[in-house]
């Protein structure tokens, strides 16, 4: 029997092991056989599972953000393992799990994350501006720990939103190296607020996953909503109007094309480069994911998020000692 | 009489001085009166001039790229000036002018830029990439010197192709500290390549002034003029065929959409930064001319290049020192 | 010499009236004659006028908004009436000339609508919803009075904004009396705010004649404006949060695709049917105006704004008696 | 045993009832196993049914639009109601059953519609238009008074299309009384034919339910039969060639985009009336349907004929008092 | 005193010789001065024409369609041959001119071209579709001989569109001997009605010049317009409506695209082949067209009717004996 | 126990024969029962198959391209054909059989394809690109022999590209005939190698049936590919620059859409004419294929490749003799 993590399983493993649910969905087969499908997770990966002659009159019910205890066997099918369960429970307070230890996270403490944009407020020169900024950062401190970038897309995991801006953040310095008359306070400003509003937009538990979009989030959207709480924030500190404009027309043009939500294209350079360091960086995230398991000279599968492309893992390698992302901060 | 350079004309001056000529066209009014209708530039900025009763058939013809001496007047009509022409002649060798003086150039010298692109060369440590690379950028070094990134949009300056190159290096450089898991060498190869044949596909005068594309340049276009630079050379230099292949890829890819002329989206994370370092690199720059003459708090004309938007100067100013863009190099 | 007004206009008419500049430029021939290019307006329509070997420098200025006495004659030239100006002078306060005289107006007093805008806010039952509502167009009802809805489009009269708002709340009316389903409350307050921030978008002048966009209403855009605008006065009043997210919903889709400003299509049927009631309102004061001057059995020309089509004037009549529009109070 | 409707059907309830059948398939498990799979009506709802270990060889064959007893059990899985079919027999004569009793119909009579129709007629004062639309809708009233107006979209039920087109047509009356010069009598002509010919692009049964396209329904579209149906019909009945003209042009124009079958968009105030009209109504049929079962402050799924929208259900009410949609006529 | 062709003109010429006007606008300079601006042409091309000092009210009105004597002298701007009339006056009939000499005709006759119809409409082995196409061949023969296949775009000559037809036919037989399941009867058909009424939907004078479009052609296009006649006719010869249907279908389809003006896309391989013959045959005359005056080895201007492509005249030529296009009957 | 083809079967039969596989998976029911799912092909036309309880961990396992004996039978289920497996094994090389004769193939021997294809290269009269034509064909031959035009679209069959070829050949031929000005030259050189660098796509087994696309397939497109091998080959035999330089922009235009492939649209005639004839071939082939089975007087489904069109077999027949289609050669 045993506690291997998920990443490691392979097929005819006997496993006893807690999981976090991720996914809960009570199936019937043609024939009428009832039984419980299930997304496990631990922070190694995911598994699919499945307990058969399940009833949900008779047993208890499995949901969403659960941990459970299960006990069962691996196999394999058409490449994919699968997790036959024979034995399931939930976790109790005498299993003393920490939940947290369960899902998939962003690679640096949410902690040193936002230190890192208090550092980066701590660079804006600007009054104004600053004051705008870190009024909304502090105010929304507890929601920004947690919340990832994306119910699905990119930087859907635990401080994921963090994670998107405090890279943003790093190119955002770079990026004001090489075109120096892009002004920082603006840029920087307008990379942290950017998805501000996605805590308004959706709602995620404490887990970092997000169950649904707000009702406001489903009307408005994160873009509008971003507006107002700016516009609000600014009048509330004093802040010169035109600060507060500037940075409500980043937060309105940073989708860049209507279709994707940016009634307006970006009018000043730093709204532009927003954009740019926007897309980059969800691009460098998903790429990154694409290609983790792809071995060099193949190709990944189509990637839905990428326009349906795939793609390719190349075997030219450079000789530049690789250093490792947790080196960033 | 006044030898005033273009940028200082004001309204009633009289003016005595060397032009270079732009663009020349032989113009008739509504009223069959023939008249010369010049632009006329130095390296401070460009003015109409009209020589009116011109007549081709008894005066000399002048033409693109001549150096002229010009007597006129100075005069204002709808906010722009204009440059009435009293006595023109084509400068002579006794005038003993340096026709480079005349032109609109990039910030830095041809060859400290040159030497820029070489220095990134040196940092490529994969052999068959740095061997493609050096012998490409060596066998086009006289054109490379001289030549513009287009005819009419960004970059369009003496030299402007080696300033768009070195510039976007610089941003590999940076974004390649953030994403470390970027091929560098690609990254690197890929930026000084992506455009290089635009030497093929436009022809320049030695002043980097385009006249016109040509006949391989219209039917088939500078990307696979490039792709089959890179597959001769590659061959030629006994290039491992997959870093050939990769770098094809890249130039292939890097206008990223099929209505732009990238017939494959990129596949590989270097080609994906490429195409966005090369916009952003031609956002900056259209938008910082957009922007000269604009003044803070208002806003520019609506500019074709960058999809007939207006463009604001913010009065939304930072302490930060402004850091002349020579401080590049 | 005549008085006539410019509906009345014939070629040969010697003419010595007062007209309001429209549009006034100063331009140059190809041969270099100064002349100044005005466009007059007075109620009943608008003409060319030109006054030749003007000269900025030693005559006044004439400019947009002014009232001018003007002496000339009319010609005819392909088919258009022009005025060549013999004398003109700026009118003075002897002259004692009302302004709004001469401008084009919508076709019902401003007060009488105003007056039909409080009727309607009066049949809304929902309280949130009538604060909201009733607040908000007194505080702007100054603007409101004189804002044409459109610098160059639809209802771009003075007063025009009034004009559309009150005909779609008549045809709201309408509507909801064959879709009783439909939550007239919304639909009300919907139609009468759902342009209500082009007063904050624009720049108009008293005489209701647009000059400019502002550089709010250039950076985020009347429908982002308006939304704030519902948001801060919703906070105010103490209204119900949902009432306020319904409306500034409406807001948000009215436009219903994104490439005209709309990220969200509307997803409650009272925003749909805004919609449909705006566009249908603009279609028929454009169609109307193409086809005043079309005789029967024949077509207009194309019309920019109606996608480039031309109109068709039928000569099929009903024998239905004419009602005139201004019954519609 | 219960003889509920389907509305009232809860898990546990063992049912014996008639239905009618909308759709039939044989399947068979991935294990091989066939059994019947019916989509059952009666005027309350649908739900789906089960008949397992069915044969085809050896038991009768069922299809749409047959009636038939059932007695079964209901289930519910995933939110779900099923009916498990124990026994089975197809209605015979002595059942003495109206089909008509079975299908999913319009709101009112279509006696009363098609009067609705003829009333609408009469208000029409060209001659000639009268003429060309009384013959049209007297010749194909038997068809008239059962099809649906799609197979579907928006108005799939029997009679669905004189339902859609009296909506439209009081939606007409009450827009010619705000827009007073619209032409009535091209608005109701066109109200009423727009889709006739949607009698000869499918096939119905005379329950309203469409089991096909025709052929020529499928090679020129119910646009294209329409023009030519009054093109002869005002031939016969010698109408004036333009109002003839008219007709065809608006229902040639009625879909508007000619992605969506409108190879001329409309040219006439009318024609461009009739176009909103009709897709108000579509949407409000839609909307209506999509909401129907949503609780107040929820949104509905994703709803494909709506763009592939969520609609909201608004939680703010107004005290109007509800006005039953059957006080329509 | 020279009576040369337009196509032989040279710079310095004196002329004098008939003209046909192909079109005539009086224009005004922007100094007010009224002059006569003409389009001339003869077989042999066409050239620009302007009477100085003219005036509308002392002189005759000089209209399209006339012919007249001009007497004037040939100079050059801009690359552009101009005629500066001296004298004007209109043809007489003592002149005993025939116009038809004037105009730009298809290089066959119009009896051959339509003998060559009548030839391919005895090779229909179908009686029903043979009926079809002579029966509306023969009703508009006498258009027929002087059509042109459009106003401004492909084959806009006289005889135009039975130069297009014949031209297809000839292509349509080779094509059915490569794809021999190609019904041959629908194709030729289809080919000879495709376009047959753009005589109902432009008016054409007896030079086969179109001068509008019909009220019929606006409101619903030759596309539609065809169609109608289609079925008009085969109810009237009691063809197979089967077969009428097909022929209606591959004229609605034959534009192939929507936005094109086909509503369906084509459904049977003749249909689909037609549409390909129709589009080769306008492609092969506007390129022929546009690369007429072309050199070897150099570009056209970008060309409007070819989505603004440029096009290259190659030198690489082919030893192939050139035959005349005369020999295609 | 028979040996009928698979066009053959019927319900009840009881089969013994030799298949080859085209495609094998290892599925699981969801109550967890493996089976083997295969598609097996003889040349008359495909069936599925099914072995139940199939273990790959005790039984040999099947894959592409392998050839089986099979014991089983046929039932219909959804009018479908199945194949029931009682016994299966792999062939052996005492069944002596060749398994070319179980692939679909194009309706010609290969060599005599290839033979006409050499008889069209003799007909090109200049002589550099007859050798840069025949050096390419001779080098690829064995390739060309076996490659289908495609992986799954049209002329998916063993020798395929041959047979797309050649019938382009015969239609090009026919072409020139009528549009006479036309470079024969060309048109045949760019018909052999519009596709040629499919070979270097796509690897194909020696059944002519595609695994999978190379990796430079993948990276550049057999467009880009194509463009290489010209201009390698050109410079190896020496030829005409412009020759070469011709042909490849004839193979970059042949897709005309950017979004299909090809940057530049065709600038040349015989480009253009390239880019029909390709697209008619392919349209005639599926338009063939989806016809196949349909009955006179009906409507095939929805064809994927065709616009997702359904096609419609007409039942108006010519007299004309059917002419099998290996009379081409």
């Amino acid at each position: 029997m045993e506690t291997k993590k998920i990443r490691d399983f392979q097929s005819g493993d006997l496993i006893q092991s807690f999981f976090l649910v991720k996914a809960a969905e009570y199936k019937t087969t043609s024939t009428n056989k009832s039984y419980l499908d299930l997304t496990l997770v631990d922070p190694t990966g995911e598994i699919n599972a499945k307990l058969w002659d399940y009833s949900t009159e008779t047993e208890p019910k499995y949901t969403i953000n659960m941990l459970v205890r299960i006990r069962g066997s691996i196999s394999e099918w058409q490449n994919r393992l699968q997790l036959k369960i024979d034995k399931i429970r939930t976790a109790t307070q005498e299993d003393a799990l920490d939940i947290g230890d369960f899902v998939p996270v962003a690679p640096y403490s949410p902690e040193v994350m936002y230190g890192e944009i208090e550092k980066y407020i701590g660079m804006i020169e600007n009054a104004d501006i600053a004051k705008i900024v870190s009024t909304l950062v502090a105010a929304h401190k507890e929601k920004l720990l947690l919340y990832p970038a994306a119910k699905q897309n990119h930087h859907a995991v635990r401080s994921g939103l963090l994670y998107h801006i405090t890279t943003m953040l790093k190119m955002g310095e770079k990026v004001s190296e090489v075109y120096v008359s892009l002004n920082r306070d603006l840029l920087f400003a307008g990379i942290i607020l950017h998805d501000i509003a996605k805590i308004a937009e959706m709602n995620a538990s404490e887990l970092g996953i997000v169950s649904e979009y707000t009702v406001e989030g489903e009307l408005l959207g994160h873009i509008i909503q971003g507006i107002k709480m700016i516009d609000q924030t600014a009048v509330e500190v004093g802040a010169d109007p035109e600060a507060s404009l500037l940075l409500q027309h980043m937060v309105l043009s940073h989708h860049y094309e209507p279709e994707f939500g940016s009634p307006k294209r970006p009018m000043i350079p730093e709204a532009e480069i927003l954009h740019y360091l926007d897309i980059m960086d969800a691009r460098m995230y998903d790429m990154g994911r694409a290609l983790e398991k792809v071995e060099d000279g193949h190709f990944s599968d189509k990637v839905w998020l990428l326009n349906n492309r795939k793609l390719y893992k190349s075997s030219v390698k450079s000789s530049r000692e690789y250093k490792e992302p947790d080196t960033l901060f």
